[in-house]
């Protein structure tokens, strides 16, 4: 199919059917190959690449990535008065597919990672019940376990979006405090039934073993849901940095509450008030009330390619890339507009689409060369529809700080350069 | 509920209904604490660990495991002579869920890792085509992508099985030469769609750009099917060990045909008989004739937890979990015995179970404390279950060296060791 066919079947930002690319003859490249570059390319002549002249490197223990991904990190903003305060954000414009690689999961710390030696951890459960338990990491191991494919969100994600003027930077480094795990472990109902709940108890104070003591109040609905007691992402055990030996993992719910290092949950009748529930991540309205216990992380989508800091090449055949995630269940729709919004076309959603998971959607695009503004907007399973800025910036007013979900804009130049614009 | 009661709901040799962890008032432990103890746990005193005491580690750009985790490593079989070639085995006994770490990722090298850069490396597509076209690592990044969550497993993977008398090793060590990522790249045909297929086109050779200029024939309705062109494996760039910057991926088929480093897919008619297609991978019957091109893998499964070298704890109540997966599609079922094959239950099976991709199962045991057998015996969608070693002995003869997957037994002794036997 030549590209004059394909403007016909566009709409009109150049978008084009989701499932064009399972369809037959679509040219994205034109490069052939004459017999004299053939000849010249190593593959028909004694020219080979100089690593296959000589034995390659030996076998590892553990892998690491190819020196040549050394930008494919996390970028880390620390506290200059107190460097294990801050965060460090996942690269999601260099990723592909759904899973970020536990090396690269987003990092909110409020005194620095402790050095837990998981023989002497250990997690209490007490307050309301009929008999507190202590478990030693290797007693939790025992456990049955569970497996939960899920995102994390900081609800302070994104909030450079509250800004007057658009931020010009990379689109991990805006919206990279979002990772996606495989998060296994023990079912937090489990262990409270062992614990026995008494008839008050109502919430659940989780706190870490890191020198900030980070804690905060959970209602017992949810903790009795689908809450896990992580101890393995991934695969193997859980990293230093994402809560070794024991992370709390509450599906869909802001990341702060994903305590991390667990090592105490106290069964109680009403929320603790702690810091984190109260001076921040509560967002203060136009009405001057404050909208508290916001757990729940609405849909959002972005798109990671192209974006920020991405050099488009002539103009042509792309496939537009991105993610999308909802604390309320499944995304069923991410549409993508490239004209700024007039025109909006329906993604095509990789497979498994799970509950509270990263879903990658992916659509061609036909690019003219002309200014283009792309967008997405994800729609999730219970109808919630991901907000255009303006929508969101009305309904919580200028003091917004927390829980930015808005509609991302990437405007396409006639060079090709990406930014960010407000649109 | 108590011990005695569950044990009159458990079949023959102890298994319980795979659901029962949903149901209320289980009992693990009875590990309750006194008052005495909790005024000593450091939770409600001033004996906090030392970690809560001084802040914590700073952030890091790429994190890496615990140093106490130190022995979930690959375990390297490489040749004293030629040390790029040999293995290196996924701890799949230190394992839970079903995503592999890349960094674990079993590795089969012919002559080691080549260090390539990816600006210097392309593809070719030649041969039976109507254009040879050549691909930058830049251009293939370009065009559109698509995600597999699938298993890879070597032909040769548990080829210890073979001998007379049961090996004594770790899970990983005899099975784990098979590992399970998320893979993110090009779908094949859209490539061979570009080139134009001629008709006599029929299989294709691949080829990678290693000092082994490893090669093997596919047959072209696979590659044609759902074969891709893997830039990313777990979210980032494939790591060197697995193929940086380009592998074919070959869902369901044996390792070999998973080209690592990717560099020429030479159109033909006819295989090419390669010594990874002839000498190797091929299995001699007893009849004589060699079965040859048996690219797909049997359904497999095996116990992880426990298995050789776990040591049980007193009796009572535990979860066996295990690994099960198919090169046909999915699996459909996983049966679990706990007295060498006399009863069987049927395990859960985490959810999503997808195609061709490692698939968690899990069950409760009351272990009585008595001699016990595991085994496990997996059911793909096609029927296909997984053979008795006698069975599989007796049909592949004794010249056995590839393609082992019969069901596997661990003993658990009296005193709570785990070994491996033939039952």
């Amino acid at each position: 199919m030549k590209h004059n066919e394909l403007k016909s079947s566009a709409n009109g930002g150049g978008l084009l059917d989701r499932r064009l690319f399972l369809k037959r003859g679509l040219i994205f490249s034109t490069a052939a190959v004459s017999p004299d570059l053939l000849a010249k390319s190593g593959h028909t002549s004694q020219t080979l690449p100089a690593w296959m002249l000589k034995p390659g490197d030996p076998f590892s223990n553990y892998g690491q990535p190819s020196p040549h991904e050394k930008s494919t990190i996390r970028w880390i903003m620390g506290n200059r008065i107190a460097p294990g305060n801050g965060v460090s954000w996942t690269p999601l414009h260099h990723l592909e597919g759904t899973i970020t690689p536990s090396g690269l999961h987003f990092e909110r710390h409020h005194n620095g990672v402790p050095r837990i030696d998981p023989k002497m951890h250990s997690l209490l459960i007490h307050g309301l019940v009929d008999h507190p338990i202590k478990f030693s990491t290797e007693s939790l191991l025992r456990y049955p376990m569970k497996s939960s494919l899920c995102f994390i969100e900081c609800g302070g994600n994104s909030n450079a979006g509250w800004r007057k003027q658009p931020i010009q930077t990379l689109a991990g480094y805006f919206h990279g405090m979002a990772s996606c795990s495989e998060w296994t472990g023990v079912p937090l109902n489990i262990l409270l039934e062992e614990a026995g709940l008494k008839k008050d108890a109502g919430w659940i104070i989780a706190e870490g073993a890191d020198a900030a003591a980070i804690h905060v109040s959970i209602p017992l609905a949810k903790a009795r849901d689908d809450c896990i007691l992580a101890l393995y992402q991934n695969g193997e055990r859980i990293r230093p940095e994402n809560g070794y030996p024991l992370r709390l993992i509450v599906p869909g719910w802001e990341g702060v509450v994903n305590i991390k290092w667990l090592r105490r949950l106290h069964l109680t009748s009403r929320p603790v008030m702690a810091r984190n529930e109260t001076s921040k991540y509560t967002d203060l309205l136009p009405s001057g009330k404050a909208r508290q216990f916001s757990f729940v992380m609405d849909a959002k989508s972005l798109i990671t390619n192209p974006s920020f800091g991405y050099q488009m090449d002539k103009p042509g055949l792309y496939q537009i890339s991105g993610l999308a995630w909802s604390g309320r269940g499944k995304i069923s729709k991410v549409e993508v507009s490239a004209d700024g919004g007039k025109s909006w076309a329906e993604s095509e959603l990789q497979e498994p689409v799970l509950s509270k998971c990263f879903t990658r959607f992916r659509i061609p695009w036909l690019w003219d060369g002309n200014k283009a503004v792309l967008k997405s907007r994800a729609i999730d399973e219970t109808g919630y529809v991901q907000p255009e800025r303006k929508e969101l910036v009305e309904k919580r007013g200028r003091h917004g700080y927390f829980h930015y979900n808005a509609v991302v804009s990437w405007e396409i130049s006639e060079d090709g350069s990406v930014r960010h614009v407000y649109a």
